[in-house]
């Protein structure tokens, strides 16, 4: 995790105020059981795109999906930055290491 | 979007590099396919924990969730980073606008 990303990074922390900012009334209205099927619409339309799409259309809906679960994090407080830290940011979960060496067999 | 983030931050480029790092060998030999379906587990955990879990649990689903995400990202080529920057960078994909002022009625 580099301390100073260039300027056209963009930072999970500043997409999920971004997202916030932008939408933040409406999905706090809308609730996080109606935000979910939003999600899973767009979880099958990211299925859609790897199946058939062009890069650009996967580009699309992995933006979607990525805002749409940030959403819901939105809804019920949960920072994403300190998730993925906390999860990942000390190696794998499964076997601590930072190039994973669980068995193949396991989920990773 | 902030040039200089505090280093705390976690930037999508160094998330998404940081899961190609620790499981990109054995992300590749699964495939989309199969990566897919580790993502969806995922989400079926995230629904979970968002009926029934704990605020930590809350924090670990979407942490997965995001990081199955990635993985499908690294193994078909997409930038999380211009993914977004793309779709959301210049506003509500709706109304242009940075915050959405699209009918209620519509996804937004």
């Amino acid at each position: 995790m580099t301390a100073s990303p260039p300027a056209n990074q963009v930072s999970l922390a500043d997409f999920q105020l971004l997202i916030r900012r932008m939408y933040h009334e409406k999905d706090v209205a809308r609730g996080v059981e109606g935000t979910f099927m939003w999600l899973m619409e767009e979880v099958g339309e990211l299925a859609t795109a790897l199946r058939n799409g062009s890069h650009e259309e996967r580009l699309g809906e992995f933006a979607d999906v990525l805002a749409w679960l940030t959403t819901i994090a939105n809804v019920v407080g949960v920072d994403l930055s300190q998730a993925v830290l906390a999860k990942y940011g000390a190696g794998c979960p499964g076997c601590g290491r930072f190039v994973c060496t669980c068995p193949d067999a396991g989920k990773p």
